[in-house]
């Protein structure tokens, strides 16, 4: 991997590993006859998207209209929105529902209505129900907006009631598969209980979950209709502390100039910053903040042999980031070396780098790229 | 103030708190006869670098070579990159020193070197000195490197020893005007103190120093030669709950769309999230976190009248923001309305936003879109 070229903090993006990843996904999820919905709110890039469909992905979830304009442009023609409905960009959507099959999450009857009024080509609506995220969602008991939702839709006869949606984000403070898999089973069984309420008005009625350490580390999905994963294209230090992941396969790392190096507390500055990383950071069993791990470049890409021996970041201001060190790694890197480093949360880590680098030197798209430019 | 255009996050600048701001800090610093290079990381703007030239400043301070470029070519002529040398951007920093009165900082002998043989124009270097905060600099009794870099500089007639510079960052855990006032004099008295010791060999050597907590709460500066506070032209909830600023100081809000209301919790979901705001939180005095505060749309543009009892941040994912309101303010919004809300810390906010809006509709330019259009 040549990074002579990189004068400013960069995001690379390991095309092995990253198909690797979408591929093994792929298949777990086909294999139970199961609908992947990838989310592409962690990459929003439409070359990596193109990797996905090359593994058989027809249908994306992304989390703004924006987004999803983005990606109808490039091709795709089945997007699910999974964002509660913004009125204020209801002429999008309008625009939006004709060109693709358009799938939206509504919590309450007066959007429905709204959206009813507006839209005069198909729309497919989900209710979104809270299955212990406490986030956004409808309480799984809460049969009277349920009801006024679904009566709502009825009204409109280009509106269809697609089921039932949720996004168990608490999978996130899960630590092991058994704790991964009760998560997922009591969100599933929230959700089957749902629709076997409701089956006999609405008998095709489906269901919808999806978070990437439910869908890495459960063995069996059950009786769901779709899921939607989105970071484990990428997947990051915190699916690996999360256990949804290990260190190699982590498919990006930001590479980062060293700036300065302070001896007597065996410290480096790096060039890369908040503005770069993001604020995210993991709490390690030492009590110590960690904003981001120190991977060794191996020719190809990079390698994770001695990860947690590697110098770690301990904090992150706009620009700077301070890595810690021991005796033996302090030495590594002097004033004007590159240094590779594997993020905490690789979804705001790309929208800050609004764009990728392969390891052969490749520039891959980012959506916030073309957000930014509109502005 | 108008926001019926807003559809989705947009970030609003209110011209008349901003030039506010920049006013009092120019005069109060121009009082004590001290040059105010003010760190222009917080705004990156151009259009709001001209309302600072209104108020007389001549030199700014940047963080990037990427940010000195954007400002040299809207005429600012005398600029330091308060950051330690990236030796991985020379060529740019070799033209750019032909272009304007370039000030570097250094931390080492070898950057020293390196520069002096690439760099043919005058170029002034600043030794960072740590006064505190331990995030770069030498510590201020490293008489050794000192002299080091002093030899080195001494090998290149045009480079010039300017003086010590520090950023005393650790003011930022300050809660009152006599704690930043014990921060100020002591950062101030390490810097003293090394210019006294080699005052005799460089009789020139000046003292910058700058914070905003330090530059709003100090009332008398001393021998200081310039300060370079950055964060005082929007302020925000940080250097509120510091004391360096009152809510009513704060020059940025991110008008944000509400897309949900969740009764049974008494909160919103809006959209607006840590692409959006950045992932910077206070801790309350109630143990709660706050990511950003509502404040009253009140026609010219906002009002904090009982702030503190406005709803607020308690979370935030990568689009979704998480709002707890009270039984009062709960009715306020629906799906739909738009919500003005102080961030926590405006530098990063202004960075993600990549513009601004002005009250009366103006936009206005933000490097952050630059630099994402060169990539």
């Amino acid at each position: 991997m040549n990074l002579d070229a990189i004068k400013q903090p960069a995001l690379i993006l390991d095309e092995q590993r990253c198909r690797r990843n979408i591929q093994q996904m792929a298949r777990k999820v086909a294999a139970q006859q199961i609908v992947l919905r990838p989310h592409f709110k962690t990459h929003q890039s439409i070359r990596i998207g193109e990797w996905c469909r090359e593994e058989g992905i027809q249908a994306i979830t992304v989390s703004s209209v924006g987004m999803a304009q983005y990606f109808a442009k490039a091709g795709w023609d089945d997007i699910t929105i999974a964002f509660p409905v913004n009125l204020r960009e209801l002429e999008d959507i309008v625009a939006l529902s004709s060109q693709v099959r358009l799938s939206l999450l509504v919590l309450d009857p007066e959007t429905v209505s709204r959206l009813g009024n507006a839209v005069s080509n198909t729309l497919s609506l989900w209710i979104k129900i809270d299955v212990g995220t406490h986030r956004t969602g409808l309480l799984p008991d809460d049969f009277v907006t349920i009801g006024q939702i679904t009566d709502a839709i009825g009204q409109f006869p280009n509106l269809s009631f697609e089921g039932f949606l949720a996004h168990a984000g608490h999978s996130y403070q899960t630590r092991s598969k058994e704790e991964a898999q009760r998560v997922y089973d009591a969100s599933l069984r929230l959700l089957l209980n749902l629709k076997q309420k409701y089956a006999s008005v609405f008998p095709h009625l489906k269901i919808s979950l999806g978070d990437t350490p439910g869908a890495s580390m459960v063995d069996s999905f059950g009786e769901v209709d779709e899921l939607r994963p989105g970071n484990y294209i990428f997947y990051d230090l915190m699916q690996q502390q999360i256990g949804a992941c290990g260190f190699d396969d982590i498919a990006v790392a930001l590479a980062c100039p060293v700036v300065a190096t302070h001896t007597d507390r065996l410290q480096w500055i790096i060039y890369g910053g908040a503005i770069h990383f993001s604020k995210d950071f993991l709490q390690l069993t030492t009590g110590e903040k960690c904003f981001g791990r120190m991977v060794n470049e191996d020719g190809r890409s990079w390698s994770v042999d001695q990860v947690e021996k590697n110098p770690f970041l301990v904090s992150l201001s706009q620009e700077h980031g301070v890595v810690q060190c021991s005796e033996e790694t302090f030495q590594l890197y002097k004033p004007g070396d590159i240094s590779l480093w594997l993020p905490v949360h690789s979804c705001l880590t790309a929208e800050s780098a609004g764009g990728y680098v392969t390891a052969t030197g490749e520039n891959l798209d980012h959506y916030h790229r073309e957000r930014i430019k509109q502005l």
